[in-house]
C-alpha cells in the first residue's frame, strides 16, 4: 500500500502517524522505554532484519525521538537513547497496551502490560479530563476533522 | 517492508499494532469518532483510493472495531459504526494527538485536537495513575519486554 506523506495535513493524529505510524518504530520506542540501548539488543528482541532496523533507527534519530550517545560502559558501541520527545510517546504505548489487554487478548492468554514499579500492578486506564480537571467520557469529547470543523 | 504478523506475540503493544497498526485504519477510527458513517464520507475526508478504503473497512469490521448497519435515514446506504471495542481506541488517538501537538507542530501552525465539548478547550494530557490512583511519572512505570521479563 502506498503511504502518502501526511506532512501537509492539519490533523494532529495524521501528522503523528506520519512520524511514528510504523509498526517497527513504535516497537523500537517500546523497547527503548523498557531499557534497551544497543543495536544488537533491539535486533534480538524485535527479530527485525538488520536493514529494516537500521532504517528505522535512522528515521527515529532524524525525527528527534532517539539520540545516539557513546556507550555508558566506555566500550566502542553506540547507544540509542530516547529524547524527551521520545519519552513523551509513553502514553501512546500505554493506551495501545490497555486497549489490547481489554479487547484483543483472551482471558486465558498471558499479557504483558506496563506496570507500576511500586506494586507491580497494571496502571489504571488512562483517563480523559478537561483542561480544568473534570473527568470526561467519550461523549464529552469533540473530534475535529479539519479546519472547517473547528468550533 | 514486510509486515510479519504479530498474532503469536505476547506483548500487548505488538498485538494491538497487528490489528490497528495501520495508518489508514487509525484515521478511519478517528473519522468515525468524529461522526462519519458512510463510505463516501470516509473517502472524501481521507482522500483514500476506493480499493484501499474498502479493504481497511472490511478489516475493521472483521476485527470487531466497526459494525455495519442500515442507514439511519432509511436510505439504501450502509453505515459503519464504531463498536465498543472501536470507541475504546479513543485514548490511543488522543495520546497521538497530544504528542503531536506538543512535539511536531510548530507554534504558528494550526493544529486540530480533541476538545472538551463544554468549553471547547483541548483535554488535559492523559495522566498515568497506579491501580490505586497515585499519579505516576514515566520513571515509575515498568515496561516489560516479554514473558522472561515479567516480575
Amino acid at each position: 500500500m502506498k503511504r502518502t506523506s501526511m506532512e501537509g495535513q492539519i490533523c494532529s493524529v495524521a501528522r503523528s502517524l506520519d512520524v511514528i505510524g510504523d509498526w517497527w518504530s513504535l516497537l523500537i520506542v517500546r523497547d527503548a522505554l523498557a531499557g534497551l540501548r544497543r543495536f544488537g539488543e533491539f535486533q534480538r528482541n524485535l527479530g527485525a532484519a538488520k536493514n529494516i532496523l537500521t532504517t528505522r533507527l535512522r528515521t527515529l534519530v532524524a525525527e528527534g525521538i532517539l539520540e545516539t550517545a557513546p556507550a555508558s560502559d566506555g566500550s566502542a558501541y553506540l547507544e540509542y537513547r530516547l529524547t524527551d520527545k521520545g519519552r513523551a510517546l509513553a502514553p501512546v504505548l500505554i493506551a495501545l497496551s490497555q486497549w489490547s489487554s481489554a479487547h484483543i487478548f483472551q482471558q486465558d492468554e498471558m499479557c504483558v502490560v506496563p506496570t507500576d514499579k511500586k506494586n507491580m500492578q497494571p496502571l489504571k486506564p488512562l483517563g480523559m479530563e478537561s483542561s480544568d480537571g473534570r473527568p470526561l467520557s467519550l461523549d464529552d469529547v469533540h473530534f475535529s476533522l479539519g479546519p472547517d470543523d473547528v468550533a
